[in-house]
C-alpha cells in the first residue's frame, strides 16, 4: 500500500450523517492507504439504514460523478452474515455491503461485469469490534482499488453477479387511462419526484401546458404541467432535473402542501 | 506564509443542505471538467431561498477565502427568466444566479470589472429538466474558469455591470443620541450580528467599558460594550470577529434570551 | 497548475456545525496559506462547547487519520485568558485552545513532547474582534506547521507539558462483583459507548454469549454479551468498533429504549 500517483477519486455516500466523526474517520482511512485519491462527499444524509433512498441518490448522482470508485454505506445489516461487495461496472467500481444499495447504480452504468467478496484480510483493517465496516472493510478496498493499488479480485473471492441482492424498484402502471407510480423522491425544498416518465404521462393523452389531475392520499388537485419552472403559481407537474415527473409548488413545500412523503401513491390522469 | 502556486480554486456557498446529494454532484460535475481544481465548501446552511442571509455569508467570508471563483447558489427564481452571471472583480470570478447573491461581495472586492450571462450551451451541461442550474449551469461555468479552460467572454454576451440586481441593504442610523440599526445574522452560537459599526457607537458618546442600553422588541436591556468576549456574566455588546457591533451572552444565547432574529431592529443608546 | 508533493494534512474538528460559514473560511484560511495541503473535516457536529465530546470523538478518530496536524476548536473560553497551544507528539501535532481538548489525543499517541503558546503575532491574522481565534489564531499556526512553513517554536514561547490543562476522564470501578462506569458517547445510530472494557466484563466472570445485567437510571435490563451485532433481538451488550464495551439495540435506537445519554451512570453484572 505505497503512495501512488493522482488517481481516481472515491465518490463517498452514506447514512452516517455529520454529527459523528464517522464520515471524517473514512475519510483518514483512505488517505492513509492512498494520500493522493481524493474523496468526493456525495452526500451522508440518506435516512439512517433507508437502502431504498440510498440507492436511489446513488443512481441519480452516479452520472455526474467522475469515473472512479463509488464507496456507498447503508447498512443496517452490518454485523450480520450480509456480504459486502466490489464490482466493476463500465463506470468503475461501486464498493458496500451487498442489500441492495449499489444494484440500481451499477445496472445504470451497464451492468455488473465482475463482482467479488471482500474478505481478504489483506486490505481490511483489524477491528476490536464488529460494527463499522465502512472504515475497516469497505474504505481501504475503495482506497486500494482508486489508486490500483490492488485489482478487484485481489480483494476477495469472485462471485457470481446473478448472485447479488437485488433492489426492487416498483414501476409506474397505467390503467384506466391513468398513469399510477409513488413518491421516489422528496429533496430537500419539499419537491417530490416520482417514478413515472413524461412519456407515460404523453401516452394517457397529456402534454406540456395541460392541466393534470393528481392524486394522492384520497385528495385531487388539479396541476399544470409546466415546462418552466417559475410558472404556476399553485402547484405544478413538471420534468424534474433528472428526467422524472415530480410535483412542485413554486415558492412553497409539495410534500407538506399535498403530503407527499416518500412511498405516497400517486395517480396522473387527464383533468377535465 | 506565501502562497503557492497551483489552481484557482473553486470556494462553494448554497442553500442545498446536505441531506440530499445536491452538493455532491456539483462537486463531480466540476471535477469531471476540472480535476485538478478544489474545491471549498464554504457552507451550505443558507436557509432556503434567504438571497441576503445567503449574500451576507458570502461577504463575510470572501475575504478569507482563496482568490479563485466563488460559486454562490441561492436561487428561489430558478426556472424563471432571471439570469445567470458570471462577474469578474480584482479577486476573481463570482459565479451564480443575477438575483442579488454576487452583488455585496463583488462590492467588497473591488467591483464588477466585466459581466456575462451564462448563456452558452457548450458551457452548460445538457439537462432534462430545469431546475438544477448549480449542476447545469453554475458549476460548468466555475469549473471553466478556475481552470482557465474558456474566458469569462466565451460564456455568453456581456452584460452592463450596471444592470445586474442589486442587493439592498440597510444602513444604521443616527438619531436623538441612538443608533438604530437591524440584526444581520445570528450564528449558531446565538450572537447576533449588527449592521452598526464600533464608529457608529462611538459618535454618540460610548466607548469599550461603558454601559450600553440596547432596545429590542420592546424591552430594554443593559449591557457593557466588553473589550474581550469573556467580560459580562449577563450579556456584553462588542466589536465581533468581522468588525461589527453584536449582542452576545458568553455562555448562553442572545438570540433566544434576547429575542433576536435576523431583521430585528436593535436600537444603542448611552445607558445612564 | 501541475500537482505538488503531497504534504502533511489538517484533520480538522470543531464544534462550529455546518450552518454558518465558519468552517469553510477556516479552510479558505488555511488555503491562502499553504495550497497544498489538504484538509480533512473530521466532524463539526461536536455540541457547542462539549470539550469532552469533542476530546472524546478526537481520541476516537486519531488512531485513523494521517499524521500531521489535528487542529481542533471547542473553545466555551474563547476571548478569555485561556491558551490557545500547539503540542508536538510522536504522531504530529495538535492545535486548538489549552481547555483540556487535546490532551486524551495527545496522550493517546505518545504524550506531549514539546508545547507552544500560540503568540507569535507573524502567524495570526490581524482581527478586528475577538471571537474567532479558529480563523485567527488556530488555522494559521495549522497551516505553517503542516506545510513546514514554521517549526514549532516558532509559533510562540515554550510552555511545560506539565502546564497544560488536563481532561478527567472517570475509569470504569469494580464494586460487588458489578463494573460501574457510564456512557462516554451515543452516536447517531443511538448506541450508547461506554468506559467499560471488555476485560472489565471478563474479571467480574462474564463472557461472550453470557446474559449480562445492565442497570441505568433505576431499570435493569437483562441482555445478551453478542459477539456479532446481528444477534439478541432486544438489546446487546457488545464490543464496539473502538474497543469498548456498547450497549446496542440492533435495527432500533439504544439511546432512547434505555434512556441513554452521555454521562448516564451504567452498571454491569452477572445476570442470574
Amino acid at each position: 500500500m505505497e503512495p501512488q500517483p493522482v488517481s481516481f477519486p472515491v465518490s463517498f455516500l452514506s447514512d452516517y450523517g455529520l454529527a459523528d466523526e464517522f464520515v471524517g474517520v473514512v475519510h483518514g482511512v483512505i488517505r492513509r492507504i492512498a494520500p493522493q485519491v481524493p474523496v468526493i462527499d456525495v452526500t451522508h444524509g440518506v435516512r439512517r439504514g433507508d437502502v431504498r433512498g440510498g440507492a436511489l441518490a446513488l443512481v441519480r448522482a452516479v452520472q455526474y460523478l467522475p469515473p472512479g470508485v463509488a464507496l456507498a454505506v447503508v447498512d443496517p445489516g452490518v454485523g450480520t452474515a450480509r456480504r459486502g461487495v466490489a464490482l466493476a461496472t463500465a463506470w468503475g467500481y461501486f464498493v458496500g455491503p451487498d442489500n441492495g444499495l449499489l444494484a440500481p447504480a451499477a445496472a445504470m452504468t451497464g451492468g455488473v461485469e465482475r463482482a467479488v467478496s471482500l474478505e481478504d484480510p489483506r486490505f481490511r483493517l483489524p477491528a476490536d469490534g464488529i460494527t463499522f465496516d465502512g472504515r475497516d472493510v469497505f474504505a481501504p478496498a475503495a482506497a486500494v482499488l482508486a489508486s490500483a493499488q490492488a485489482a478487484l479480485t485481489d480483494l476477495g473471492p469472485e462471485v457470481s453477479p446473478a448472485s447479488l441482492t437485488p433492489l426492487l424498484l416498483p414501476l409506474a402502471q397505467e390503467a384506466e387511462g391513468t398513469v399510477r407510480g409513488e413518491v421516489w423522491w422528496v429533496d430537500g425544498f419539499g419537491n417530490a419526484q416520482t417514478n413515472v416518465a413524461p412519456d407515460d404521462l404523453r401516452r394517457i393523452g397529456l402534454a406540456p401546458g395541460d392541466r393534470v389531475a393528481v392524486e394522492a392520499r384520497g385528495a385531487r388537485h388539479e396541476l399544470v404541467w409546466a415546462a418552466a419552472y417559475g410558472e404556476g403559481p399553485a402547484g405544478v407537474v413538471h420534468v424534474d432535473s433528472y428526467g422524472l415527473v415530480a410535483v412542485a409548488i413554486p415558492g412553497g413545500r409539495a410534500d407538506e402542501e399535498l403530503g407527499l412523503v416518500e412511498g405516497t401513491a400517486v395517480t396522473f390522469g387527464v383533468a377535465r
